[in-house]
């Protein structure tokens, strides 16, 4: 018989309350959660936002319409559970809580034999002047958005501005301006949305794919204040001088941590913050526990630790920390909570991206020196009636080969290949093993070769033979023969454009059926990149190029499609742009 | 400068022939293939035949239009093709080909310093009797389908059989009933469809899913002999007497290795008569390669060769053996192709099925002592508006906990999970990496945790703690307390039914809220059965019951709801049905 007490009913809490009571039927198991809500699915929340869940019970009911609170878990579970109840003090010597009841002030002590803090992440405040105002609010909690979610039920939100163009940014431009018809502007300080995950050249397509119209996308743009104004109306200064009257401001700055209790009570924590915790989710502290959202674990990619606030790895956290405290071991080896790759899906509008790893910028910021490829395909076979376009890019570690990122976006399914990426940036694989991956092949759901086949072939083609590919967004200092091996058809009809170069370019049409004739028309010692639609023209062309002896040959990674994509709006090589 | 000849014209001999021509410009590399085609995507005949596609040339275009015929080769590849050729001899001693020209029959020698042999497949004949008659067609070569095409559009076709209930039975299946509204009947000899890749909980809810009306499934059932009657219509002769007449039939019975002329001149070959490659895809004889659907590969399950028709390991075969002909290598590895472990996908009707590895039924007969799970989750949580169920099934071997295979069918997303189980198989990973699997999560695209972390909770759950998953095709023979945990108003409601138990089992009504309160209504020593809609709750209620002293416990797997897809037709239990 222990005395467990489990502070934080959300995703990483509940379930290691609920796998301790099952392991441990014996075991007296306390849930302490401050909100009067416990197992509330905060990823759903997006949902209630948009109007597409009519109410927010649904995101505490069990799949077959119980509810998930104290007599629930109580009778189910076997777990007393304590809500609107604060823990101010853990006194880890005494093994002793200081707890507050919300409702009515009472302050009392309780002991535990093992402790769990699950207390979640809280939302990043901005750090210029905002009022405290109803308008302008955070999207964090329930109570964040069931203002908005009213006002816009009752028409009165036409103009929206939100701030910050990370996952639930861009969840919430959809929401606002296709689900309520909202005109909506999205602030981002940074060059690009989604930045945390996608390089420029894929995040470019993103934010071209985002429909005109209600929207409008201020990147590299600052805010300097918000301010009511005179008739109730939150206005947005920005530092470019600029001013955007609204009726309603969601900022969505991401989340950090919630682990202050946690630190002054003397756990070590990370540099993001987080408690740090071991492969069985213990703290620093004896018979203390930690997971989900407050706590740092092992980026499986740098080794380091980092912080990751995904709803998936709480759970899986939650498990590994009740199967810890109940000594449980499958065949001598403890239960282990690895750590993460940072797998990623996210669905914007018609596009469905997903990622896994690190972003070339991020690995160069951690000192990686990188190497990469770009890269366009069909996710089925070109001949199938509805094939879609898909685009990728995998970062690798020049050296070893080592595989460090993935990035793809298209409206065809990509979250599969991102899985099982994941998977073998876990295993520490390199660039070579992508050419022996194995997928489920059929014309409805695949190509024969995989994006990830593709990715590996490149990366390998180019660090062994040296076929380059050139990334977009080096297109522009290019200088040299741009050979284009489109068919004359293709370039009169013009479905692609040839993008703006600097001025010294000399740009060569010469289809690849007639390229193994017309050698003789380019010049063997001037660097020569080799485009075409997609992308794999151009890579046989350059190295036939190269097989004729041209040294400084490359080809358009992606092809001149991702390159329009890219540059539609003409915003690619500037910093900013609104559309 | 080698002189390499690449016998076939299809996947892997395009593949061969192409790669090898960029790594090795100055080889001399000769295609010889015996129809009038090369280059042809078999995989997309099934879109030709359903009239997905207008016009067979769809199948041999690249992406940008033009036709992959002998002058595409020879301009863009550098690549000699002779179509309509046939080789009759291979004297691997002389390095010398006796071939003939099928157009005039004239007969000519051909030397080469490397033979690659891509002969491809060949389709399996029935063993019963029947007409040569346009009307009684095989389904592999574009002539086999352009008959039944023009007949199908010109309306001639009221009804059909498919003899054959694989991969091209399925497919041809939909495209028949729902694309040309012909009456059609399928009849497979043995008790399930797609027997190669799913047990019959996966096939039985697959079968049932297929829409009645226009169609009659035949299970069990076996073809005496085919003949055309007085008025010129196929009559389908059945073993239990039935006769069926028909304006066309289809026979999908797989295909085998089309091995003859490599196994003549000497090269080895395996049991299922394709010949036998190394890694680099090098046969027996001295300076020859063979690849794609004429080869044996390793099984990464099993280590054993095995044979795999797919066009997507056909692809990754011709480019490893150019590699291998060129002398490349990485890093001083010989580039590798390791084998397959047997990932496929196929979309049948509304579903999605795919499967990895070994079927519990074949790794039975391969000598495995197999366990297995199976079970039932939405593909998103549970309140994501258009959440769809996923039904899945895996199977381990019981000393090792090693994974063999894995099924899971839906109307959900389930590709992605299949892939990574795949590149897990082939790294010989067992249930307990399961749990730690990372997949990309986001509502709109799944759930926190996925089927793969849940079907390995459920393995270590049964392996290491003893609580056992029941599969339903166990169900009838079940003797003992059948405990429904579900809630008094879902039992009213019968979304699920229980299903026919033998007449000793006794049925308990505890809702799984009330189970800690009245477990003196059961019986401590007889064996249990916990039962819900989805299997959810029926295994907390059987942990909950083996916590209290229960000796003998289990839970449905995939709940009722699995259980009621495959009953619907009553056919389940059954070893034939008809609907």
């Amino acid at each position: 018989m222990k005395n467990v007490i489990i502070i934080g009913g959300m995703a990483a809490g509940c379930k290691t309350a609920a796998r301790l009571s099952r392991l441990c039927p014996d075991y007296q198991i306390t849930l302490i959660e401050k909100s009067p809500f416990i197992s509330f699915s905060s990823c759903g929340l997006p949902l209630y936002a948009s109007g597409e869940i009519n109410d927010l019970s649904e995101l505490n009911k069990t799949p077959y319409g119980a509810v998930r609170d104290k007599k629930y878990f109580s009778q189910v579970k076997g777990v007393k559970v304590l809500t609107e109840t604060e823990v101010n003090e853990i006194n880890a010597d005494k093994k002793e809580l200081t707890c507050r009841s919300i409702q009515n002030g009472d302050v009392f002590k309780l002991n535990y034999d093992c402790l769990v803090i699950a207390t979640g992440s809280e939302t990043i405040k901005p750090g210029f002047p905002f009022p405290a105002s109803p308008l302008v609010s955070s999207f964090h909690s329930p109570a964040d958005v069931k203002y908005f979610r009213q006002s816009a039920q009752k028409g009165e939100i036409e103009k929206a501005v939100i701030i910050g163009g990370g996952f639930i940014g861009c969840e919430m431009l959809e929401a606002l301006s296709s689900l309520w018809g909202i005109e909506t502007v999205l602030i981002e300080s940074k060059a690009s949305l989604l930045s945390s995950v996608l390089d420029s050249e894929i995040s470019g397509y993103v934010e071209n794919e985002i429909p005109a119209g209600k929207i409008q996308l201020m990147l590299s743009t600052t805010v300097k204040k918000i301010e009511i104004n005179s008739i109730g109306a939150p206005v947005v200064y920005l530092d470019n001088g600029k001013e955007i009257i609204t009726d309603f401001v969601f900022y969505c700055l991401g989340v950090k941590p919630d682990a202050g209790l946690a630190k002054a009570s003397g756990a070590a924590c990370g540099m993001y913050g987080g408690i740090l915790v071991d492969e069985q989710m213990r703290t620093s502290l004896p018979d203390v526990w930690a997971a989900g959202d407050c706590v740092e674990i092992k980026n499986l990619v740098t080794g380091r630790y980092d912080y990751f606030s995904f709803g998936s790895l709480s759970n899986r956290m939650g498990r590994v920390a009740a199967d810890s405290i109940a000594g449980l071991s499958y065949g001598g080896n403890n239960i282990s909570f690895n750590g993460s790759a940072g797998s990623i899906s996210l669905k914007l509008f018609d596009n469905i991206i997903c990622a896994a790893g690190l972003t070339e910028a991020r690995a160069g910021r951690l000192g990686y020196e990188t190497g990469s490829v770009i890269g366009c395909w069909y996710d089925r076979p070109d001949y199938y009636p509805e094939a879609k376009n898909i685009f990728g890019k995998l970062v690798y570690e020049k050296r070893t080969l080592k595989l460090l990122g993935l990035q793809l976006s298209g409206e065809g399914e990509v979250t599969r290949y991102a899985d099982v990426f994941s998977e073998l940036l876990s295993q520490n694989k390199n660039v070579e093993d992508l050419m022996n991956l194995e997928h489920g092949y059929t014309p409805a759901h695949s190509s024969p070769l995989s994006p990830l086949n593709y990715l590996g072939y490149m990366a390998v083609n180019q660090e062994t033979d040296g076929v380059k590919n050139c990334s977009p967004a080096m297109l522009s200092s290019f200088n040299g023969s741009l050979i284009d091996v489109r068919e004359p058809v293709e370039v009169e009809a013009a479905t692609v454009d040839l993008p703006a170069l600097s001025s010294g370019v000399r740009i060569i049409q010469v289809p690849l059926s007639q390229l193994r004739l017309r050698l003789n028309e380019l010049d063997l010692n001037k660097p020569a990149m080799c485009v075409c639609e997609r992308g794999t023209r151009a890579y046989e062309a350059a190295r036939l190029l190269m097989n004729k002896g041209f040294k400084n040959v490359s080809y358009l990674g992606g092809g001149l499609l991702l390159c329009n994509k890219i540059n539609k709006f003409s915003g690619f090589m500037e910093k900013s742009y609104e559309r």
